[in-house]
C-alpha cells in the first residue's frame, strides 16, 4: 500500500507548521465572504445528480485544462455521457501535475468523499462509482456540505435587480450557515453597449418601482435597491472592473451624457469613463453610508475568444488576465472618496500578479487608523488561487503592510465542493510563518503571538471586519 | 584535488531528481527547434579557427559581461589578439558568479572539451591551449558537435528571400541531424523605414519572380516563397515583434496605404499599424493552411545604444527588454485568427518576465482541444535563459496550464557549443518535479507518470507537436 | 531564558554564510552614499530627546504600520505623550511579523542599545526606560552613532540653493566620518506648478547671484551652483523622477517654453516634458563634466492622499509605488547622453519591483568598458528595502549583469539609527552566495574569490566607484 496523498500533514513542512495548523487554523469555522454559489441551489437543497455534474457541470478551470490536454469539446461542454466526460477528466488529471486542479481534485475526493485513491485512468471507474454512490447519501447536498465543512457564513453575489427571495427562503429555513447576499451592481455602471445597458436599466427600474429618466433617478433607484439589500442582510458590495475608471465631470456633463445613453445613443470613450466614474463613486458613497465593506475585483479581460463565446457564452473558460496600468486611476479614485469622507472599508483584488507589490503599497495610503486593516489587499484571486499565487500575495502584503490584519481566504467559487480551499490556504499560511520561525526571522519565543495571528487570519479578522 | 564543478549530478538536488535525469531526461536526443546557426557553416562544416573565435567571435552575452567588467572594446570586438581576448574573458569569468554565463562556460568546457578545470586568470593559458588543441581534432566541427550532442533536428532561421541552397546542400550530405529552415518574414512586415522596406521588397520580388506592385502582389509573392520553403522542408514560422500590432483596416485602406509606402513615401503610425497587422494576419493564414507551427517572439527593444550601433551594427549586445503593454493586442490578434478559422499551432515567447503569468493565461483561451497543447507558452527566452528564468516560466505555465504538454527547450543560439543548454534545462525541470514529489505536492506513487512527463517535455512533446 | 532574537548569526543560514559574514563582510566600514540625514543635526550633534523622538518623530514607515494597525493619528503624529506613542508602537510591533520594521526595530535595539529583549506590550516600559536612559550617555549623538557603526562616508541630500554651511561646519569639526553633500536639483526641473517653480527659481537666483531670465541663464545658474557643490566636496548627484521624461525640442522651442513658464503662465504637458527633458539633460552634462556619479530614483507617486497631505504635509507616509511604463523613455534618455558623449557613471533605482529585470538589462546597454560597472542597478529602494526586495534586486542584477561589480547598500534613511541596515544587507548577500556554493552553483574551490566579491560589494566597489 502506498501512503495516501492527502495526509493530515499535507503541505505542512515542519513541526511548527503542523502545530500551527492542527492546534489552531484547522479548528476554526469558515467565513466564506465571497463566492458565486447559487442561492437557489442552497434554498432548494437538492441532491447532486452525479460527480460529473458537480465537478464538470460548470467548472471552467477544469474545462480549460481539458482543452489544453487536447480533449474535444464534446467531452467538455458537449453531449457526451456523464461517464465519458468523467473519463476524459480522469485522463487529464495526471496531466495537471503542478496545477492547482491536481490538489483541489484530491482535496475534494479526500474531504468530501473520504477517497484517498489518486485519480488517473486506472482508478477512474472505481472513483466515479464511489462518488456517485456517496452522492445519494442524504447529507451530500448543498446544505449538508456546508455543515460538513463547518461553514459559518457564506456571501453570494447578487444583482441589484434581484428580489433575493431565495435568500429570504434560506434565512427562514433554519440552516446553521448564515447565507447573505452581496451587492454586485456592475451592470449599472457598464455603459459599453447602450442597448444592453438600457435594457438593464429597465429591469432595475421595475425592481425598484422608479422610472429611470435621468442620472439622478438612476442614483435614486440604486439607493432604493441598496436599502433593500441592506434590509435583506447584505453588508458587502463587490465591484468587478476591467480597470478602475477615473474621469471627473460636472453635474451638467453627467446629466447630458446619461441622457444621451438613455436615449439609446452611443457615447465616446471619454464620456463613458466620466459616467462610469460618477456612478461608481455614488455606489461607493452608499456602501460607506451603510457601513458596508466594498470589494473591487479588477484586471480581467473577458470573453477574448469570440468563436467560443458565441458557441458557449460567458464564464466558460475564455477570460484572461489583462496587463493594464492602474495605479494612477486607483489612487485618484480612492483619494476622491477619502477627500469627500466617503471611503468605506475596502478590499482590493488585482488579477495580474505583477501588480501585487504596488497594490499592497497602494492600500496603505488610505489606512486611517479607524480600525485595524481598514484597507485590505484581497487574497490571491482566480488565476492566482494556488500555492505560489497565495504566497506571493501574502509576501507582498507582509512587506508593504500588516499580514497580521489580513481578512484571509474566500473561495470565489461556483461549487459546493470548494471549501477545502480554505484548509489549503490555512496550511500555506502556517507554512509561511513556520518557515520564518525556523529560519529565525520571527522569534520562537513569540510562538503564541504567531498562533494568534494564524487564528486571526483564518477566522477572527474576517469575523471582526465584516458586520455580518 | 578539488571536486570537479560540473559533475554528473550538477543541479540535481535530491535522489528523485537524479533518477529522473539519469534514467530519463539525460538519455534522449535533442530537437533544437529554434536557433540562429548558420546553414552555411553547417554545409561547409569547416573546423573552428580557435576557442576565441568559437566563444568570443559573435557571442553578445559574453560581450555585455566584458563591458560591464570594464574591459575596453579593443579586447571584445576590436583588434586584440585571440589570446588577449581570451585572457580578458578569463578575467571576466570569475566576475560572472550567479550569471548564466558562468554555467554555460563550464558546461561547454566539460561536455565539449572534457575540461573540468574552473576557468579563471590562473587557468586561462592551460585551458586556452587545450581547447585550441582539441579544436584541431576531426570531430570538432559543426556537424561533429551535433553528433556529439545527439542532435536529431535543428531548425535555423531564414529570410523568405533566401534560396535555401545551403539547406539543400545539407539535406543531400547524408548527415544524421535533420537541418530544416524556419520562415522568418519579419522584414516583409517592418514598414518603419520606407526606403529599407522597398529595397527589401525588391529583393523578395526577385526571389519570387513576381513584381510587387500592390498589397495583393505582395501577398502572392510571400505565398510563393512560403510554398518554396514548405517544399524545402520548412514546417515552422517565426515572427519577431517589438510588440503585437492590432489595427483593423478595410481592403481599400490597405491598398492605399501599401501604395503610398511602395511609392517611397512615409506613412503615419496608425497606417503603419494597419498594414503591419494585415500582412502579419495573412502570413498567419499561410502558416495555418500548411499545418505549420508559428512562433511569436515579442518584447525586445533593439539597438538602443546608437553610438554602439553605428560602431558595431546589430546583434552586438545593445538590445534590451521593453515594458510594453501587450495583452489587449495579443488577445485581439489571436481572436481574429481564431474567428476566421486560421489559427495555427502557436508558440508565444515574451521577453519581459513580468508578463509571464498573463501570457501563460492568454494562450489557454485559444486551446481548442484539437491536439494537446496546441497553444504553447515558449521556453524562457534570451535574457531569461537561466535557472530562475526557466523556473519562472515553468511555474507560470504550471499554474495557468499544463506543464506536461510543454514542448520544452530550444537554444536560440548562434553557437554550435550551446547544446548543453538542453541538459541544463532538463536538469532544472527534473529538479522542479523532484522537489514537488519530495514535498508531497505530487504523489510519490505517480513517479512513473512524472518520469513520462520528463521524457515528454525533454523530447516527445516536440517530436509529436512539430511535423518535421 | 530564551535565546536572543538578534544573534551574531542572524539570517546566516549555513556555515559558508557565517564565514563570509564574520570573516569578511562584517569587518568593513560603511560607505552610506545616499541618505536623507540632516546636515544640521550632524553639525549640531545634540543628544536625542527620547527614543520616541528618535524612532517615531519622522519615520513614515512606522506611521504607515501604525495606521494599518488601527492606531488613531493622535498617537502617531498628534499630541499624545512620548510614552503613549511608544506604547502604541510597542503594541504594533508584534503585528509586524514578516514586515522589515520588525527586523529593523530589533536590530536597532540590539546594536545601538544592547537590548536583546523582544519588543511587545509586555516589555514596552522596560525597553522605553532603558533606551531613554542610554540616550543620555554622551556617545549617543548623531556623530557618536556614526562612530559606533564605523561609518566612513555619509552623503546627504541637498538642494542647489543650499549654502551648505552645515557641511562646511562639519568638515571643519574634525569628525572622522566624511560627510558630503549630494546635488539634488529636482525643484529646478519640476515645472508642474508655475508659481512654485518661479518662486524656486528666485531662490536659486539669489543663491547664485545670477538673474534667471531665460533658459540659458537658468543653465548658467545651475552650473554655478554645481561648481559650488563641487568645491564643497560634492561628487554625487541625485535625480528624483516620477518617471523619466523624454521629448526632444529645438533651442528656439525651449527658449519660448521657458519664457512662458517664467512669465508665470501655464504650459501644456507636451511643452512641460520638453523643458523638463532639456533641463535634466543639461544637468547630466554637468555631472559628466565633473566626473560625478549620478543617481536616478524613479517610479513613486507622491502625496496620493490629499486629505492626509493637507493635514500632515509631504513625507508622512502617503507616497506609493507607480506602475508607469518606462523602458522607452529611459533608453532614449540614456542614448541621447551616450550619443553626445555626456553619460556619467549612473545608478538607476526603480521603485516598482516588477521592473527589476528590464532595468537590470537596460543598464547593460550603456556599459562601455571604461570602468567596472559604470552603469549600476541601484539597491532595492524604499518599499523594497527588505529581504525579498534585496534578493530580487540582486537576482535580477546577477542574471542580467555582474553582481560582483555592484556598489551595494545605502540607507536612504532620515534616521541615525538606520546603519544596521548595512549589516542586514550584507547578511542577505552572504546568504545568497553561500546558498549557491552549497547547491554547487558556484564552485567551492572559488571560495576566496567569493569572499573577495563579498568584500567588494560591502565596501570596496563603492570606495572605487565614487570619487569621495
Amino acid at each position: 500500500m502506498t501512503r495516501p496523498f492527502i495526509t493530515p500533514d499535507f503541505l505542512l513542512e515542519n513541526e511548527t507548521a503542523r502545530r500551527l495548523y492542527h492546534d489552531h487554523a484547522g479548528l476554526l469555522p469558515i467565513i466564506d465572504y465571497h463566492c458565486h454559489l447559487s442561492p437557489r441551489e442552497i434554498a432548494e437543497n437538492r441532491p447532486f445528480e452525479s460527480i460529473t455534474q458537480l465537478w464538470l457541470g460548470g467548472d471552467h478551470y477544469k474545462w480549460r485544462a481539458m482543452r489544453a490536454n487536447g480533449i474535444p469539446e464534446r467531452f467538455i461542454t458537449g453531449d457526451a455521457s456523464p461517464w465519458e466526460k468523467f473519463q476524459k477528466w480522469a485522463e487529464t488529471v495526471p496531466r495537471t501535475f503542478r496545477n492547482p486542479l491536481y490538489h483541489w481534485t484530491h482535496l475534494e475526493l479526500s474531504t468530501a468523499f473520504g477517497i484517498d485513491t489518486v485519480l488517473n485512468p486506472a482508478t477512474a471507474r472505481e472513483i466515479y462509482d464511489r462518488c456517485n454512490e456517496m452522492l445519494s447519501q442524504p447529507d451530500m447536498t448543498p446544505v449538508g456540505l456546508m455543515r460538513r465543512y463547518n461553514v459559518e457564513v457564506v456571501c453570494t453575489t447578487d444583482d441589484p435587480a434581484d428580489d433575493l427571495h431565495f435568500h429570504h427562503q434560506i434565512s427562514q429555513s433554519g440552516i446553521t450557515t448564515k447565507v447573505l447576499p452581496t451587492w454586485r451592481p456592475d451592470k449599472a455602471a457598464n455603459i459599453g453597449d447602450p442597448a444592453a445597458y438600457n435594457a438593464y436599466l429597465d429591469t432595475l427600474s421595475d425592481a425598484a418601482g422608479i422610472e429611470i429618466v435621468s442620472f439622478d433617478t438612476l442614483i435614486d433607484t440604486l439607493q432604493r435597491r441598496h436599502d433593500y439589500f441592506h434590509e435583506s442582510g447584505c453588508r458587502l458590495a463587490d465591484h468587478g472592473l476591467t480597470h478602475f475608471p477615473y474621469a471627473e465631470a460636472t453635474d451638467t456633463e453627467l446629466h447630458r451624457i446619461f441622457n444621451t445613453v438613455r436615449s439609446g445613443k452611443a457615447i465616446d470613450a471619454g464620456s463613458s469613463a466620466k459616467l462610469q466614474t460618477a456612478i461608481l463613486l455614488r455606489l461607493c458613497h452608499m456602501n460607506h453610508s451603510r457601513g458596508w465593506v466594498q470589494q473591487f475585483h479588477f484586471g480581467p479581460m473577458r470573453n477574448v475568444n469570440t468563436r467560443a463565446f458565441r458557441a458557449l457564452g460567458p464564464d466558460t473558460g475564455f477570460d484572461t488576465i489583462g496587463d493594464y496600468s492602474g495605479a494612477t486611476h486607483i489612487a485618484a479614485f480612492l483619494d476622491r472618496l477619502e477627500s469627500d469622507g466617503h471611503l468605506a472599508k475596502s478590499i482590493l483584488y488585482n488579477l495580474n500578479p505583477a501588480d501585487n507589490v504596488w497594490v499592497a503599497a497602494m492600500i496603505a495610503n488610505f489606512q486611517d487608523g479607524s480600525c485595524p486593516g481598514k484597507m485590505q489587499f484581497g487574497s490571491a484571486w482566480w488565476f492566482n488561487d494556488h500555492i505560489s499565487g497565495m504566497e506571493d500575495q501574502m509576501n507582498a502584503l507582509s512587506t508593504q503592510g500588516l499580514l497580521s490584519r489580513f481578512v484571509g481566504m474566500l473561495t470565489d467559487s461556483r461549487s459546493f465542493l470548494s471549501y477545502p480551499r480554505h484548509a489549503y490556504f490555512r496550511r500555506i499560511l502556517c507554512n509561511l510563518l513556520a518557515r520564518d520561525i525556523e529560519r529565525g526571522l520571527i522569534p520562537a519565543e513569540e510562538y503564541d503571538r504567531v498562533a494568534a495571528m494564524v487564528r486571526d487570519i483564518s477566522y477572527f479578522n474576517a469575523k471582526n471586519y465584516f458586520n455580518f
